[in-house]
């Protein structure tokens, strides 16, 4: 395998914290690491053989790019298709596969894949203009989430009864039934190019609703059985339905019923995997590195609860960070503080993740409050 | 701290792999670090701000170095003290300490340093001139140890006999009484500058005789309570002693009759803590990073039983590294592989290490001897 020689030539397509992450695992396999973001102070800048500054979404930029690598991966799916599929023709290795990353970016076609596959989800209906949403035949309320490009809870919206149309998006959207759910959880699989496929453990949820982010993920879930061997059969299938090579994040409501309703995917690691780096054997990054390289996959157990907790820029502060608090959580045993090189904080903006491990869990969840409490990032 | 904002600036002298895991680990903090390393093609080249190529032990390499950080440590200890000592009097924190590692370079001083603090060592005499050696007190067999620059076995020489002697060093030395270890055993004790010091279990070392390195590493030790006990007070001790800040690896014989003996210091992260990053709950690397930039020191339980191999360039190959059955070794749970990041293998050079960890400590020697037993580094 080229990759442990340091001849293999990967590919990022973006330079942010997931992509970072995926390096630091990566250092481990002697990889030639090559990096495309358009922001030039991007997270991975400094730690890859080759930073090239320049747009995701621009054909010549991304096809350029892609044909001084050997294979391609993805740390966000808002990247040219076209320039993937044409350097895929043209021998490059792409993973997670272009046709892939093209159905993930549209959520009508996410949707309609999952009607396709009998994969269960949210009732739905693809909507083109906003005359089509005033004749909808999803009852109120309804979210609406823009077909493309939404991200980290922009491009959704709640339409509760009729006077919220008039603000309602007005480009190619898709609507669903307002799922009243129990919870959110997830669960990240991997398969390789073999057809090995493995799922972590479920994991829980919580959102901070203000900002429609994950702030608070408990690994594992503990939730009866039969719903964590539900929820690894469906991402199973679906990756098995994609046949995608690499890591797919299965984000999934439980309903009041006990049912399991996908929300969404992304094809790469994602932030309800963040937990996995200190709380299973195999990390996400390391099992995306395993299934793209051709590798036997990672045993995804748990070692440990494993709590983990986004680090966002305080509301009202925007300019150089100040991590305030951090000595009193370093103090804190079991906890590890990641934070992703972003030199300017903004409200919201995901500035880092602390990962809590114990073996008690109770104690573990007060150990992230704790944090939560204490690590402000401010200006 | 500025550490965390990405104002600090970081310089390590030496770019091998112990600077290599320990940016791993800094990458973390949001630390800018700039790398010293006299070879181009060194493990850290691709992965810190600024990478110099320029001699270790040149005075005004280090100097003019170290005059653009403002924190300076080390993975190797053989660097420049005189241009380390300047630059502390000019104001750049270097950790360790220039006196502490200016003791610890020389063997002789070492030893003097144990006599005089009351450190059980083994009996020893400091050697100037050949003449001296033919007279000296120690009975034979004898080891002798030049007093600089010895490194993973090198500049070691066992004198069995009269008729030894001969091919015995002549530069300024040092010989010790033969020890007829039980078994060789290391702890490593991290000193802050606030005082604070914790250090990490014991570990039991078995070496490969033929090349003097230690090729196969057991984490926790399970000899007798009281003499873990008995190693971790020596170990406090010495960190106290020298009022070192930052880590200190201190390797240590237990004789037959039970007693410790300590061998050698080395003030940095050591060979024998690599088990760290996967085996306890932080890893030498990151309490190495804690204590240099004074936060509070990690908790250092073992999470597992972590076995640590290292991965040597195999004998009768020169040249590009193939790594022969990586493949079957990451099949196996609970393995991990860290590769090094050199091109060229050699007879005994360490291209990497494999930690595997277990809660069935049999289960772990045994997976560890599969390890050795299946990779192999050729060319």
């Amino acid at each position: 395998m080229k990759a442990f020689y340091g001849d293999l030539k990967l590919g990022i397509l973006g330079g942010g914290q997931l992509g970072r992450m995926l390096i630091q695992q990566a250092i481990n396999y002697n990889v030639t690491i090559k990096v495309l973001d358009p922001d030039r102070e991007a997270p991975c800048r400094k730690l890859c053989d080759e930073f090239v500054v320049g747009s995701l979404n621009d054909y010549e930029t991304v096809y350029n790019f892609g044909k001084k690598v050997d294979m391609l991966t993805i740390e966000i799916e808002k990247v040219n298709v076209d320039a993937l599929e044409q350097l895929e023709k043209e021998g490059v290795l792409v993973y997670p596969q272009p046709r892939v990353i093209r159905l993930i970016q549209d959520k009508g076609l996410q949707k309609q894949f999952f009607k396709e596959n009998n994969i269960p989800t949210a009732e739905f209906q693809v909507i083109s203009s906003a005359a089509q949403l005033k004749e909808s035949h999803i009852p109120f309320p309804y979210i609406q989430k823009l077909r493309r490009d939404g991200y980290d809870g922009r491009g959704v919206y709640k339409v509760i009864d009729e006077s919220y149309l008039e603000k309602a998006f007005t480009e190619p959207s898709l609507i669903e039934r307002w799922i009243d759910f129990e919870k959110e959880i997830g669960i990240i699989v991997a398969r390789s190019e073999n057809g090995e496929v493995k799922t972590f453990p479920l994991v829980e949820m919580e959102f901070n609703p203000q900002v429609n982010l994950v702030e608070f993920l408990i690994s594992p879930s503990t939730l009866p059985f039969e719903i964590q061997q539900d929820a690894a059969q469906i991402a199973v299938k679906i990756a098995e339905d994609l046949k995608i090579v690499g890591l797919l994040a299965v984000e999934m409501f439980l309903d009041k019923h006990g049912k399991i309703l996908v929300n969404e995917l992304a094809p790469r690691p994602h932030n309800s995997g963040h937990q996995s780096i200190e709380g299973n054997v195999v990390s996400q990054f390391e099992q995306h590195l395993r299934a793209i390289f051709n590798q036997p996959l990672g045993d995804t157990a748990c070692l440990n609860n494993a709590i983990m907790v986004n680090v966002l820029g305080e509301a009202g502060y925007e300019g150089p960070a100040v991590y305030e608090g951090i000595e009193k959580v370093l103090k804190c045993p079991g906890v590890y503080v990641h934070l992703y090189g972003k030199a300017l904080t903004k409200p919201f903006r995901k500035m880092g993740h602390v990962t809590i491990i114990d073996a008690d869990r109770e104690k573990a969840i007060e150990k992230a409050r704790f944090v939560q409490a204490t690590l402000k990032v401010i200006s």
